[in-house]
């Protein structure tokens, strides 16, 4: 986790603290099912869970658990022999038949659960802004471009409708991956429920709003884990995506768009004049990271046998880094995309750029559609495109072909002239968005 | 791809015969749609229908087509010129108004769904024998370890229902994997339908049993690609997991289950005693490769502008690569599990090994409920332990126990014995197996 | 491995047949020191090495040898079974106290030695295109650019030049990682040399070109490995780098250089004007794979005790895979860079673009020399800069600053005209070259 | 970086106070050289150097830099413009013609100096220790296994002595790796020196320790850091491999050695006996981790054109956490080998488990020998060696060959007696320590 790269309620989510008071949740929820079913004595168990309700625990004294764990060298045994000095003799009773993964393992689900919370409240702010800027846009024209190469026109709105669609996408990937790691276990050392009832899981499930795990071997098998992690390096990769393609639209010689930049902001120390897409840069490194915690993720589902404990060191990274720097980037694409500068003048001149290039495809299929071969049509544009491009667009396409016999042959200068329109290549915007937004 | 790693089935789907008859059928459903819209003259469309229905393409000349490739060095162009000669003037309506990548995304999308049919398939089969096997040995008593030291008994069938649960979710996943690459786009050079109607997409998408892309930028957007390759490491992972298990049950210190051997079959060149796990060893090294795929799928997602044509020798590697290596692996694995030779009476040996230590828990629990305190019982079990660990397990823990003075003092040597009963582990396996199975 | 990324002689290093030679060099090698050392009959022994110099083996029969290893399920054996038919009784000592891994893993030590001699030529060619190309255009200006920022002015030699730098440690990489993989194992089941003398891996390894193992566990130790896919993965990640600076060249709106574009070729199926950076972009994507492979060639480390068998299937595939994409991703860089067309006058457009603003640093230096303090001069530098900025270029930052108050009483006009002179940002370029290329 | 996996000494290297005593120190050493070549004035460039010498800066206030970055938005000019408080008027030379990257690369390759020299420091006590331990079990016999099944008697020092060579290794490639990253740029905006003197480079990297980049553009290039961390990978690799052996030693099935258990540790909450290995676990999943940090690393080195920024969040993140989690991973290794309990009697417990199996290969041989076929002499000790393995170890080999009548046609029972003479395979240790070691 690097601070810079965090938000307070996510990081919340992550601490010390967090993880203890879920910890207490789980023990007193547990006992309170023990004593329902008879499991241990009654009252004690719901002088537990008053304590619990009580908050005896008040602040949480991290450091002094600490200096427990340094001698027993185990972490939960240390913050239970802590929590027990809040409570009477009742407190035997806490851990009963439980094994420490019963309790880290929930533990960390609902950390988990709790972040993809923050994670789909951030995907969603992000949608409605770039529902906002999209509608905003919608009939914005723009050069299309594949490979870097100027194609046909485009709208920016559309543009933004992708991302929109995409996010979307990620949006549906994250609740389906919340529900994965959204399960609770107390089944014991081996997850045979030995020497704990089934219920005392169902009721600390119920309680935390977890779903119980069908079937646990100690832990919560990770391939939940590694599906979550993956969810989010998918996200993730669609982040790095509009980043880029933001960085593209503010390069120097397409400036089409520009993050914005506040007053006292300096783009370098050395070059004043400079306005750099830095936001959108660091969301592109951002991404790497938030997609790399998503290998050792899989490489954690090989527990051997009932489990071992190379996860947990995995957890402790990938667990906070993992959500916190995607919790981080979601915001910072927001706020690029919310405060993004558009410049549509600068769109229309790049469009106009290339000598009419843009518009050879139409010419293309019109003169098929008037009869001659797709080859000699592809022919016939090509060659007078081609002069077109080694002019560097000075010299323009629909002037080459008006002057061009062949052409002339098949089409008249006022059908030539309606195949250049660029509103015939926004006319399906209204249908794309009614695909996308409805 | 590696053929000693490949299933016919699965191979033939990323053929170059199979590429070119999906690109077939996309022009020759797309040209049926132009027609019916008025788009092209409606007869010519119909006699290009025909012509696919009476398959006149026949065998496929793929060096015929790379001979034309290597001119025009664009591959639909070159497949696109041999087709045509199979029909008559008709030809040249293929690919009004298209362009490259409305065929090649919307043929990946059907390549890959088939891809995941099969491997549903594949992955229905193993799950099939799972279930089959864990109630064969929903009763067999074996030892359950964490960190590979004994813990506590469980059953050989829950070892199985925990991988049946855990490949389960594999299908899950998968089958959302499939629906996420099932789209088709034919939607012009940047996505606009500027020169193609999207009723053609509409109708394309419909005969391939796909879905129209609601927004595509020529591209199909990769996060749909990457979320499924993604998962496919999962799946992968879940293999892996499970071919751990089999390799540790077969060391020959633990011997528990081994891999069927064959009669005529070699073990090691030089050792003619060895009869070594593998196919699971194999399986696991499977897991790593198609692991690796997800993430060139992931840095396949930001992609230039409306496109740009990095992802395309990526896909040729990992299309092929990870859905036939993970067919062949998922094949693999059933066929081990089908025939797993497994020794309960190994099993029982090893349960039996540690003096009783595995019944430590149940002791430190009851201690408890006799009102000792939770730390005073664990250090009277501990003291006894350590002493049958000590001793390699020729101490019996429930000897040292009635022999101990506190332990004495609490409970009766009937009392001690009931604690040492393995049916009490295997009360719940039927709960468990109701969970996972119904 | 797909076909259309492989180069001939690279493939034919990983074919069936080559291996299989390599195998026979290895057991003829090892049965002839065997023989010198007295372990087996010293005339079987030279009748053995004789039938190898005669090449007895002649073709290798792979399907003959598949259909002994369908019986056998071992792949080694199955060979010696076909081969040992070559020869007479003598057979009998073939792989004498081997076993199966001193063949295999010294077998892959020589492919990869193999494969990395060719990966070194094939850098070394680029090398010479980058050098060549370097000094064509060393003194070419072009605009330098951070975050895609117009910044200051280069040379495009330069950017050849960082480019060589840069494979030229690729190259000092490669040779250390040929020395890694470069070693012998015949050190028996688990690497005691209990039943083979140590003399003969010495042998061996002398007659391969190889260094003997210092210590094997039957197999070569697997961090060798991973060290040399990671070093081709650095590798793949420099081609990565120039293949981006090409795409971002080629842009539309940049547009400085080009990938050679043969006459017969079609750049799109549907705008007949694209002339697209189509191998670059399919650089890019390779880079992706080859960087992938290093992943599971690091899991391959830990293998079992001394040895287990899971590296094997993952080596079928990266061996191969890594090897030859690599390759051919060399020489089809190589190419690209070799035929690059370049666009001096294109370069000249785009420096002069932003009204001289890439000069704005060494005004501020300038000012800051004239005795103003740092924090001054950057001020009045950019409220000159940001006007220019806001003009897109049309207004001059030199005219701007002519006529601003607080520069006027600072600098003449002649000395910040000295301030605009590009061939000041060329000075030491020679300088540069002598550090990069003696 | 996680702090539980930190020692202090490299996390200082990674403190915000060390990153800014660094820029401090090139800064100051930079207008040294300024001042010696004339290009700012001398004794002010005296007056900077003095007043490094004399520690000015004090304590640093990172609070007070955060402040003035959250205006400036720009790191480098925030920390200078609180350092410049610190001196007199002379503050207007700092960073003259210098660019942010020329401090933030020149500082980062300085951190990973420290960090490599530290991480060599780590690794030689690792060495130190293996050994010592492997000298000290030189000749302890233990079983040697492949795919976990035993094959052949080796001895614990070899084990122990494969694990030094293999590190051994990694300290070759991690001083190659400190050159890599040992390297100074103080180019100018993008590289050319245009407004910074060569000289100035050399002379910061002559004090810091460094060699002067030979052509940097604006930023150091990431190949150079790609190799770094991919070497930090191949080293927790290797780790990750003596890892899992320690944790196979310490099964309980097999218990032939166990990480140091201290006498107040805790095992399992629930289950008093247990001993997990639960360093090595713990090893295990920081070399994930290690390993993941390089893949980011490799596709920092793509920048676009002369420099990016999206590489720096990715070195914000693995920088500190690669070096700091493998310095960890390192000294944990090593006190788990320096303390590791061995139990000599329990290995030969494991070797005389399988009634003498593992001397099959020697009789293969010498039945070879004796002048019968390989495939005879295969069949005849795998038709023995299976009774052998079917009991479970309790029939023994040497007495089912005594009895086999082709065997006794063959050899008399002395000479097969001699055959199962363990020291037999220790013969050569000395050999292979003395290419290990010397």
């Amino acid at each position: 986790m690097v601070p810079r790269y965090a938000r307070p309620e996510m990081t919340a989510i992550w601490s010390t603290e967090n993880r203890y008071r879920i910890w207490w949740a789980i023990e007193v929820f547990a006992a309170e099912a023990m004593g329902e079913i008879g499991m241990i004595d009654a009252d004690d168990a719901k002088t537990i869970r008053k304590a619990y309700d009580d908050n005896v625990l008040g602040e949480i004294d991290v450091p002094a658990i600490d200096a427990i764990e340094a001698v027993t060298k185990h972490d939960v045994i240390a913050f239970l022999t802590w929590a027990g000095e809040k409570l009477g003799p009742e407190r035997r009773w806490l851990h009963q038949g439980m094994t420490s993964s019963d309790v880290l393992d929930t533990s960390l689900a609902v950390q988990l659960t709790q972040s993809a919370d923050l994670l789909i409240k951030g995907l969603e702010e992000l949608l409605d802004v770039l529902k906002r800027r999209a509608h905003e846009h919608k009939l914005t024209p723009t050069m299309g471009r594949s490979h870097g190469i100027h194609a046909e026109p485009t709208s920016f709105g559309l543009k933004l409708a992708q991302a929109y669609a995409e996010f979307d996408r990620g949006l549906t990937r994250l609740k389906h991956a919340r529900e994965e790691i959204a399960t609770c276990a107390i089944s014991g050392a081996v997850g045979t429920f030995a020497n704990i009832d089934p219920r005392i899981e169902e009721h600390v499930a119920k309680e935390l709003g977890l779903q119980p795990e069908p079937i646990s071997t100690q832990v919560i098998p990770r391939d939940r884990h590694a599906e979550f992690f993956a969810t989010l390096a998918v996200v993730a990769s669609s982040i790095e995506r509009l980043a880029v393609e933001v960085r593209h639209l503010q390069r120097t010689e397409v400036l089409e768009a520009e993050e914005y930049f506040s007053p006292g902001q300096k783009g370098s120390s050395a070059m004043p004049h400079k306005r750099n897409p830095v936001l959108t840069e660091n969301l592109t490194g951002l991404a790497r990271m938030v997609r790399a915690y998503a290998l050792p993720a899989m490489e954690n589902v090989a527990l051997w046998h009932e489990r071992d404990i190379s996860h947990s060191s995995v957890e402790r990274f990938i667990g906070p880094d993992a959500c916190i720097t995607l919790d981080f980037a979601l915001a910072r694409l927001t706020g690029v995309m919310d405060k993004l500068v558009v410049y549509p003048e600068r769109m229309q001149k790049n469009l106009d750029k290339m000598g009419g290039l843009i518009h050879s495809q139409r010419v293309l299929l019109a003169l098929t559609q008037k009869g001659l071969t797709r080859e000699d049509s592809y022919a016939i544009v090509q060659r007078n495109a081609m002069k077109v491009w080694d002019s560097d667009g000075e010299l323009k396409l629909l002037n080459l072909l008006k002057a061009d016999d062949e052409v002339a042959a098949k089409m008249s200068e006022e059908e030539l002239e309606a195949l250049f329109d660029l509103d015939h290549h926004l006319a399906r915007v209204d249908h794309i968005f009614s695909r996308v937004f409805s």
